[in-house]
């Protein structure tokens, strides 16, 4: 009877140094969350698939892990589905509930489950995992941490700003240079609007944003052959090729839009925002860019993105504004805003910078080498004393040959190893080593805890 | 298309307050885990039911939650077994993968997968939720969190004594008052040995258990309907009835056990950790208690369970020796030694006692009341500043009428806010109203930092 281990494909186990790695980008993240007054919920991994069904598109239907019914699972389902070869209808009478797919939904079922409970406008936080049924490959997984923050139940732009100042202190911290860009809804509204093709509105976004890999003539092209005619694509030129600092392109996107209403309004949330950041506040940059439409038919005003400036790699956070979270599950009028980093990606980049401070990966700082019971009890006696200190410290559990020891401090990244033999118990003292340079001198126990601390 | 937002029974939301409460349990366990030098891991939610089927057994198959394959889950199915109504076979062709049932199995599981890249003995750590489709009742729910800590690859009793000082650290921390537990299988085994009856030592042990709830009379009556003859419930009269410290109880063991070689091994065992741990070292009870035998099956030496002393609720903390844990995946000689803590029972606890200090509800210090843009300014250079000095601050979003934005903080248990109106921003100060006392007073930024600090 023996199995032979493996793992679910997409899925993955973290050793002692990734889980810390990662649990320090958490807690990172966590910790500025509280910074800002963000409170965190958690949710269960189990929805029912009423929650969830209808929510991702027929696409995200597909891709959610569906857990059987228990029991007799065939009860309550009709065999002719399995003979017919209808799965998707078979699979809905199988199986009532399903893995979260991400925390936004899951959220919304809180919030109107709860709402009398909630303070609102509430700022909730939530770093859990979700699963998707994606098919597997580098850099995407099957199980993998979403950490988001929304602000819901109020309209005030104080709130997009809040969470761009979140953004930089959360990058600040983990020491990764980014870029925040910024863009509105409203103002990719008045841009399709201004050119005459309102009803164009996804066609002419997803043709902007190839701008970057594809050159103007090619977009031109692509507009072009989506019905959109040549006066429409020369009033859009001065948009795409739009250059400069964030006051330039405000100045010429007004002269642009001015005939749009919505437009105008897009530009008045992006100017109230930027001047509620204020200059020189950020260490990240904050740009406009009008090519940045994530999730388009989603977000309804301010849209968010982040990108490392040192690491050639997608978004690493993203977000925005959107409206009536909560309408698919019967309480309307909740609007909120939104952003979510990419525990992921940031990992990587972090690995790829080699930016994790040493006490992040929490390595045990001494080990005590074990030479057999009467010394063992002296240095538990010491190890009480240190861990009483904070100091995280390890006993050798065997009284092994020390190079056996000494191998285990080592492949542990253990720094500091005590020696307590004989001598040391005569003497009342400590042979400190230091595993960096091999450094070895008798101390007491004050001053050892005084040079690991 | 309104859904009626529900969640599956036997799960749980947690509110903010409730999170920050178990998020004081989880790091307060993983923070003595890491000064132990145990080292955490994660494993996937989903692992696949080749290794799950056959460890819990037959009831916990049952108990598996499994996932229902993705896309077209009939082809590799029978539908004969529909027919015939054999759901067990059937779903183990419609699911590959479940979701974990304990820590325990993932982690052999990755010791096998892992081997090479682990250093033995391997002390590691893992905090995650579990699932199991139990009937859902008071206290007992279908997710919940496991936290578990083990030392593989290592007979030492060292490890069971780290255990022990571990148990006192975490409930010490959390201020619970705990009575820790310990037993030994060997000596159980010499019990069954020494009165005749080697075979029948699961019943002798689950009838023992009750004496303190039914009283000897019908312990001896269950012995008896088991086939126990006369003369050796005569034997374990003196075991059953056991009292005193645990000098007096091994003094009586080595007395009534003399005979068995395995019964003198556990008592010797017993008396080594005794002895390691020391007097006085512990602000835990620590019992030799003989009627302790959890997963009997499971457990080859220790056996330790913690009780509250100041609440009744069942154990709270459990664990003991094992061998052969990766056996069953084809890595024979890996024994070990854990614990695992019940952070659902110790919530429970807590909030009883209500001893959750002040800091671990992570509330928001300090909110700014809103009255407008110009004032909002002020109010965010302030937030800034203090957010550098690590206080939690908040700018409530809205220029809402001030009994709405006092409620807000009131509800949210923000102990301290700050109004910045006309009068202060002329005079450059900050009315700062202490929430609890109602008091008011007219500070700098500077004077308010110390104050909520």
């Amino acid at each position: 009877m023996k199995t032979k281990p493996a793992i679910p494909k997409g899925t993955r186990d973290f050793m002692p140094v990734e889980t810390a790695k990662r649990n320090y980008i958490f807690n990172t993240i966590n910790d500025v969350f509280h910074l800002f007054g963000f409170q965190e919920i958690e949710t269960p991994a189990m929805e029912n698939l009423s929650t969830l069904m209808g929510k991702y598109g027929e696409e995200g239907d597909k891709l959610l892990f569906k857990i059987l019914n228990s029991g007799d699972f065939t009860s309550k389902a009709d065999k002719s589905l399995w003979e017919s070869g209808d799965t998707t209808r078979l699979a809905a009478q199988l199986c009532e509930k399903g893995l979260r797919y991400d925390l936004t939904v899951p959220f919304a079922r809180f919030v109107v489950m709860h709402r009398n409970e909630i303070t609102f406008p509430f700022k909730r936080c939530q770093i859990q995992p979700v699963w998707r049924a994606d098919r597997p490959q580098k850099g995407r997984y099957r199980e993998f941490y979403q950490c988001d923050a929304d602000i819901i139940g109020s309209d005030s732009l104080m709130n997009e700003t809040e969470l761009i100042l979140m953004i930089d202190e959360v990058f600040a911290r983990l020491g990764i240079r980014v870029a925040i860009k910024m863009n509105n809804r409203k103002i990719l509204s008045g841009i399709a609007e201004t050119i005459g093709y309102p009803d164009k509105l996804t066609d002419i976004t997803v043709a902007i944003d190839k701008f970057d890999k594809i050159g103007l003539d090619n977009v031109n092209a692509e507009l072009s052959s989506k019905g959109v005619d040549d006066n429409a694509i020369a009033m859009l030129r001065p948009i795409i090729t739009l250059q400069g600092d964030n006051d330039g392109k405000l100045a010429t996107l007004r002269k642009t839009l001015a005939a749009s209403e919505t437009g105008m309004k897009g530009i008045e949330e992006l100017e109230t925002i930027l001047g509620l950041v204020g200059k020189d506040n950020l260490r990240a940059t904050l740009d406009i860019d009008l090519t940045l439409a994530r999730g388009l038919n989603y977000y309804t005003g301010a849209i968010f993105e982040v990108k490392a400036a040192d690491v050639a790699i997608g978004s690493i956070t993203g977000g925005g504004r959107y409206d009536n979270l909560t309408g698919v599950f019967g309480m309307d009028g909740v609007s909120g805003v939104g952003i979510s980093f990419g525990a992921d990606r940031i990992y990587d980049v972090l690995n790829q910078l080699d930016l994790y401070p040493e006490q992040s990966l929490r390595t045990t700082r001494i080990m005590f080498v074990n030479f057999g019971e009467k010394e063992m009890k002296a240095a538990m006696g010491y190890a009480a004393g240190l861990r009483n200190a904070g100091i995280s410290t390890e006993l050798y559990p065997e009284c092994a040959k020390m190079k056996k020891q000494m191998g285990y401090a080592d492949a542990k990244g253990i720094p500091f190893v005590a020696i307590v033999g004989e001598n040391e118990l005569a003497s009342g003292t400590i042979t400190l080593k230091d595993m960096a340079s091999g450094e070895q001198k008798q101390v007491t126990i004050d001053e050892l805890t005084e040079i690991i601390k």
